[in-house]
């Protein structure tokens, strides 16, 4: 048997596996034309309310796992620790922030307004007084956050409902025709509301997908296996609270959760081009055969393409899988008319996991300038 | 291209991962004869004191872990939250006791005299009163853990020492000598202190690794790679905390930390025995040859031999790695002398990782009946 | 900072990758009263026909993933390496037989008819002499296998059909009728065929399950993914070929594949039975209330349970799945007048995925004695 | 309890696990400026001599692992398998070629001299007729190389010698003399050859590592835990025989093994330099104070940085691992006169897994233009 390499480094890797936990890994999505894609979780809470944890965890996991932007929004109405902290509103913020500043994250004041339903549960962001929001009553409450600019969301909406199947309520309608309901959860942890997504894209209402998480982030999402938290995607002008006030406003965010992508046609085509990459498409093809193309996707999303009409005197696979960074190879028959037509080639696929509304899974093409010939 | 298997439990698979992630792996050591051994965590922190999470969720990651006894032990003289959490003595002992109940796990009521070194930090376990411990007098506060039964164990003895390497203070002599050290952490978090198990040798001081842990576990540990927090292994005569309290202070303990187990041989050699398990070892061997001995590990420790003084007529590998729950096939070579004299064949090692004292590998035999001729 | 454990073992941890991919893991899954639970492939290629590694690869592959037994099944008419390695029946069994005996495995001399469908594919096991099979007419090679003693097993048969349907023509007719289908792939490889397992339900066909795997086997599964390759589980009275012949005549089989279980209630039943544990099952609860039952699944398949008609007076989860090697909590709530009522508390579940026939479930009952009141 | 999420692509997932083991992913480590960075592995064997795969194996198991360029070198002198496999010398390199130009991955034509030590195994590359390498004597067939124009090199220099330290021969002085030793393996599978590594910097001979695989590669290799093979890594002009051809003649290579880069500085760095990237540089220092530097590290190979002299008036930490495809955090303390006297801050490190010699690691410097102000 042959001798063995001898690890040189010992000290340095007995610290290692502590050290690489306190490290930050980047959420793989890529920027889109004209904006910055803000990796976000913009619902948590802290012992401040019912959650399990003190507020730095918050700030340190989200370093951690990649977000730029996160808002801790703790319960006005509900405080079962209180025997033992009493309530402070905002408090949590206070505590956060001057760690967010050292890891350089973005922290938003926000509380969470949590009333039975209807009308439900509310998370208000970019608040100045999170106290002013204690109010014996839900429609003063929900206006005090409007004076302070809040973007208002609601959240969970099938929550307490049967099958969790969300209801419009008069509550509801109030709300959204007085400019008081800006965003609305379509995620909310493991949970997803279809209905929710229809009413985003009939009302123009932001989708926003979140955690909501109260314990330790680890105890509900396997960070080993890839079990992504929901997040929303915002995109913005720049690197500041303001600019993801402004695109949140103006319903710039796509929705991650698990393997999907959830939102608008013309935020989830950049992220989709953006994302891939044909490895070799420059060859001849004009005589025709087959060829063989690699497909790389450089996101940490698999795209699910399903073909839709192939073109005429063309031939290829109808279910393709592009795997997470990874390249994966695509047999492409070219007919001889067809190579003589063409000017490019272009694949039509709907991809099952980009959803821009319930159901419905974004159109793409993908171009092709030539292969490799077999 | 085949069909492949429809997935037919959509539904099951979908709540997979969260409620997996909410289920106990246990730790694959074994019982020994006349004991059970007991997996412990005797040194953690809560909100209460400067640990980052709720009370409860210490007893969430412990039963997920497999442990089976654990004891918060908050500092008495340390509270820097208590801006924004009054200080409770014993609070978290009482807000985490009926979760235990729950998932049936013992918790010890404890709490961390926490001084200047010397002479440092003290965990006491089994207290009838914490706040009693709240002394301005070192001595005072230690007495009255001894006069309420306490077994009291002196904490990472390196902490603020230079090289972490502890020093024994006179405080510690009057301490040893006063029955008031009755254990002492040779593993703490991620550091050993060498010198601290030759103090426990000599001194007959029990044995004692935990934790220490202040942030959500798996922020410290990356559980999924089999990176195992230290505990204690105690070995009772049942499933009671009074069992614990016995066996601690009669020094039947084990500390098993990465992938060492350290403690008295009289603990580590039938923890080794009942591990191992020879698949193949019944057959005629009379006439010399070459076999081929498939040894199993039945537990999740992998063990190191080093082969010391080969018998003579025998020939075998100089080291060989008993990978957890694996079986790995050693060649063995009898002359056919040696197979005339033998009434059985013992092959001494050395296991290195499991630690009697600093620096010294547990010596064991394997014992071979027979094997399948080559 | 402090100083942290030093790797004390440098030389054996630069060993451990490669020398750990050479050990064996067993798969955890129990044996029955009266019988061994021997894994076996029956099914797999190499250099000698089609198959893409030297036999005694598959050799190695069986013994690292925990089989007990196999067969190398090239094809009698198909060598399309034939000008590179001239065609020798049975040489492959020959090759890998001593390789076989030193790691202790029970390896099956063996061969496929292939023939366009129908009637298509056999594997014949357990044969005397390969090269007799080499027959231009279909009929004469299966009687030749026939009158050798073979056990034929019809393989794949939804292959080169529609949709990977299974189609029985007037050969397959003849052939059951004449004794010469003792057994059908229900899986093969990634492929499995409901219609086939009806078949094998209604005419007492054994049940199997193969690779059927050309490549190394590590290009088709995905070792550490728990990604098992398809198995059939045989149940023995020893470990023998004679036993393993003795129990495929006799149907004694059930099929592994992905997290499913397809066999027989009379199997499937006791592998349940023996995989649970209950860890908590004695307490008193006479008086009702809610209890916390710990139920342990020691094999490593998932187990996802339905619950089907609740008994009066008990309310728990309608869906529980029961994780490889983990334990679970289930609430159980008893009213008084049912705690009064029972000698034993059954609660009866459907296991989606422990199949009897297609798409039904097993039947099985999750016995109580009492539980860790709450 | 909430609904969850339905998985809405039960049929893409289906095929998931197989398919995505049949895809491509790149090996992280950046091209450096002026040339691409192939990924080599340049000795690997398949049943035309010993080893135990059918040629096309090889070419599917590099592009699955990200590799640019093979050479398979099946021996000259060794065909164990001759009884079944008739001897064709460059069978190999015909079988695999056209599979090769299907997956875009060069294929160079290549085999093994293989006699006693000395003089040893020698690799010849870029071969235009192997057969006629077939030459009882070995300096005729070391010509017969040369004169076809072969970059010849020596194979594992310390096998068969005590130790594994190798030994220079006088015959190696002869071929070094004689142009005949253009490399040399300081890897070869799991083996380190320091002294290699110190003859090939005195001597100007090319430094090479490679797997010399028999097996499946998943047999050696467990690619799941991130267990890369050994390769070469060649600094060409562009993606073609040619190009590599020149670089190996030119000495432009480094090995990748495990976590080591071992190579000549003037290819290190770039390597180091083009992975590593500061956050968050940008920040004013002038006042001094404390700052938190995010480094990220976009290879999959980690960094271990050990400082050198701390510069006057900087205070960091020691040690400093920057692990693959993550960001660390690096405190830096900044007195306030070192602030006014800098024109850019300069930490110097030793990497001291990247060797340009044995036992030497890379010198680098991190130079930070801000930071964020604490």
């Amino acid at each position: 048997m042959k001798t063995k390499i001898l690890f040189i480094l010992f000290i340095a890797l007995s610290l290692t596996v502590t050290a690489q936990l306190n490290s930050r890994r980047e959420i793989k999505i890529p920027d889109i034309p004209g904006y910055l894609t803000l990796k976000c979780d913009l619902h948590m809470h802290t012992v401040f309310s019912d959650g399990l944890v003190w507020p730095t965890v918050r700030v340190e996991e989200a370093w951690r796992e990649g977000l730029d932007v996160i808002a801790i929004s703790d319960h006005i109405e509900y405080h079962p620790f209180q025997e033992d902290i009493p309530v402070k509103f905002g408090r949590s913020f206070e505590i956060a922030k001057p760690r967010a500043e050292i890891y350089g994250l973005i922290i938003i004041r926000a509380a969470e307004i949590t009333r039975q339903m209807p009308p439900g549960h509310f998370n208000c962001l970019f608040l100045e007084d999170v106290a002013a929001l204690d109010q014996p009553d839900f429609w003063d409450a929900i206006h005090e956050a409007k004076n302070q600019g809040a973007f208002i969301m609601w959240n969970h909406p099938g929550w307490r409902q049967e099958n969790e199947i969300p209801i419009w309520y008069d509550d509801h309608t109030k709300l959204y025709d007085q400019g008081l309901m800006n965003g609305m959860e379509v995620i909310n942890g493991r949970s997803y509301y279809p209905l929710a997504l229809e009413w985003c894209v009939e009302k123009n209402i932001t989708i926003i997908g979140n955690t909501d998480v109260h314990s330790p982030i680890g105890m509900d999402y396997d960070l080993s296996l890839n079990d992504q938290r929901p997040i929303t995607l915002v995109f913005t002008t720049d690197r500041t609270e303001d600019a993801v006030k402004e695109a949140l406003f103006n319903g710039r965010t796509v929705v991650y959760s698990d393997d999907m992508l959830i939102g608008k046609e013309e935020f989830l085509k950049p992220l989709f081009n953006h994302s891939i990459e044909l490895v070799n498409d420059d060859s001849d093809f004009s005589s025709g055969g087959t060829y063989n193309i690699q497909i790389k996707n450089n996101s940490e999303v698999p795209f699910y393409l399903i073909s839709t009409d192939q073109p005429e005197g063309l031939e290829y696979p109808e279910v393709i899988t592009l795997y997470p960074e990874r390249i994966v190879m695509m047999p492409l028959r070219i007919s001889r008319n067809a190579a003589n037509d063409m000017n490019g080639i272009k694949l039509p696929f709907v991809v099952k996991n980009l959803l821009t509304n319930k159901d419905t899974g974004l159109q793409v093409e993908i171009v092709i300038k030539g292969a490799v010939k077999k």
